[in-house]
């Protein structure tokens, strides 16, 4: 190994996701699309392609076991896979799940995260073809790759946008940050006192947002019936900001985001103010949404206009007019995307 | 949660993952092999399945980063996913890679892991098509999903296997249990006194075979130009012992493997001597040699007779006459898998 070190922090994740894997060339004829999207795309036959997603959850990193039940975590863990599926306008067939744990678990507690898995595949018509199950030194690991279809022309990437496309959310946005805050402000006072009962009255959509994310598979469908292919996808794990910009750098394109257009739930609001948080931050870069973002050509609009599941927010703008975000002023404000988790010592 | 607690040991891993997965059915048609094989298999197209298997690779569990150079684990944990590949009969095209890191590690440490997926990834030609990679609370995780094809009607199932059928090994066996006993004394001498340098001589071999396995990518080429199919099929991971009664009990079949039929290395023996262990015990339950071990019909033995890369060691009986270990005197001894590693604290 060289002397040289190069803390993680120095890259952040999509950097260094990058860095390592920049020399990489796909041969495989098979492979249509490698790294750089929420799939992979393989050569199936002549009318499917196949998407292949992966992710990995770490407790301490992402999630905390002592809010989030292990039914809700295995539930989730599904969801947010399926969600990378829908993110490419496909559809989830298969899962593989592999888990490390500790022997501080015991078998009952695993019987717990497999129904919520089981839970999760009957809902979303997944298959559990596979995985792995080994002991790890400490905590739970969980390693999910989904495996969807496509009909191949209706793949949304990340990189088709086009200048006057215009900008789409389904559902709303920020209120599973805003419920993250509810369940750990309750953590923090358990902690100092383990006989006061949390208290998550009146909180139950946005903890729910949180605990229990839904892939939207059910706006795949709408895209059909509609007869809308977007021509860019992408879905909302990091924050809005981070997902417009994922977009826009793909697409080789600049943006402006309204303010005043986003779709963000009253419930979040409130709790939002009440935790001294602007619900519009929450929302442009709260993440863990699993909302999708995408783009629609123009002239699309009649065929998604009205539609209570979505809303359009912005629209695309050539490259060199930049990528903005529109205040309630009218200012606009160049958009950037928060850091990343650190890594961890 | 109940408020039972069955510890995992209680289960095993094999016995957990049943018990966890018992309830998970198949519901997609386009899934035609789900859990229970080296790898699931899926339908997408007339004349071709899709092979996928995962495995997560933990520090501390899998690997010991003291002797196991980055750049070779991340050569290794590539070939271990080939291999799973390899023992269904097929190809492997794709990989995903996630990686969890402490930021114990710097970026340096991660190129020489990703050097080595790298270079295995030229080696076995497949494509790096994605993965994740985020922090860890500590230590290093590596989860890989390798993705194959075969012509449907080569698919080797471990269930194929039928009475009279050869029980056939490739390579030789123990090697990588020995070389991990040579790594592992040497790690104890350098913790009792770090000026002494390791005394790895005369070891490359059974180094090597711990440190750089290699899926046999080239029998699987052998054994179709000899047109010989198996009948069924593993790869050797846990060890000779622990994957012929895999075979017998997905074929519902008993065995006679023959002692003096083992393939074993003279520098795996005799470096297995020095450590008081019986050569033939670690070539039965070592685990790690990545070899293949198959069956295949009477008819096909003129076809493999003779073949350096391939030795007969036994033969499949009916279920009824039992799984047996034929020692140097003849004697018929039960086979038993030597236990899994325990969960850790």
């Amino acid at each position: 190994m060289s002397e040289q070190r190069t803390e993680l922090d120095n890259l952040g994740e999509f950097g260094l996701i990058d860095h390592l894997t920049k020399k990489f060339e796909s041969i495989q004829k098979t492979t249509e699309f490698a790294i750089g999207d929420d799939a992979a795309v393989l050569n199936i036959n002549d009318k499917e392609s196949q998407l292949i997603s992966t992710d990995m959850l770490i407790e301490g990193v992402h999630f905390n076991l002592m809010y989030m039940p292990l039914k809700h975590l295995g539930y989730k863990a599904v969801a947010v896979n399926v969600s990378d599926i829908c993110a490419m306008n496909g559809v989830a067939e298969q899962i593989t799940v592999s888990i490390a744990v500790s022997n501080r678990f015991p078998v009952e507690a695993l019987e717990e995260l497999y129904d919520g898995i089981h839970t999760a595949c009957r809902f979303y018509n997944v298959d559990l073809i596979g995985g792995d199950t080994s002991s790890s030194l400490s905590g739970l690991t969980i390693s999910i790759t989904a495996i969807g279809r496509a009909i191949k022309e209706d793949i949304a990437y990340r990189s088709g946008a086009q200048e006057h496309d215009l900008l789409v959310v389904t559902g709303d946005l920020g209120a599973a940050y805003v419920g993250l805050q509810v369940l750990e402000r309750e953590k923090e006072v358990y902690n100092a006192n383990p006989a006061i009962q949390p208290d998550l009255d009146g909180h139950d959509y946005i903890i729910e947002r949180q605990l229990k994310p839904e892939a939207r598979v059910d706006v795949i469908k709408f895209l059909k019936e509609l007869d809308v292919k977007p021509t860019s996808m992408i879905d909302i794990s990091d924050g809005l900001a981070s997902e417009v910009l994922h977009i826009c750098k793909s697409s080789k394109v600049g943006c402006h985001v309204y303010d005043e257009k986003l779709p963000i739930d009253t419930k979040t609001s409130m709790t939002a103010i009440e935790f001294n948080l602007d619900p519009h931050t929450c929302a442009m870069n709260g993440g863990e949404d699993y909302e999708l973002l995408f783009t629609v050509s123009q002239k699309d609009y009649d065929k998604i206009k009205g539609n209570p599941h979505m809303t359009v927010i912005g629209h695309i703008t050539d490259e060199k007019d930049g990528r903005y975000y529109i205040d309630k002023n009218g200012s606009a404000i160049e958009l950037t995307a928060q850091g990343w988790t650190h890594f961890n010592d």
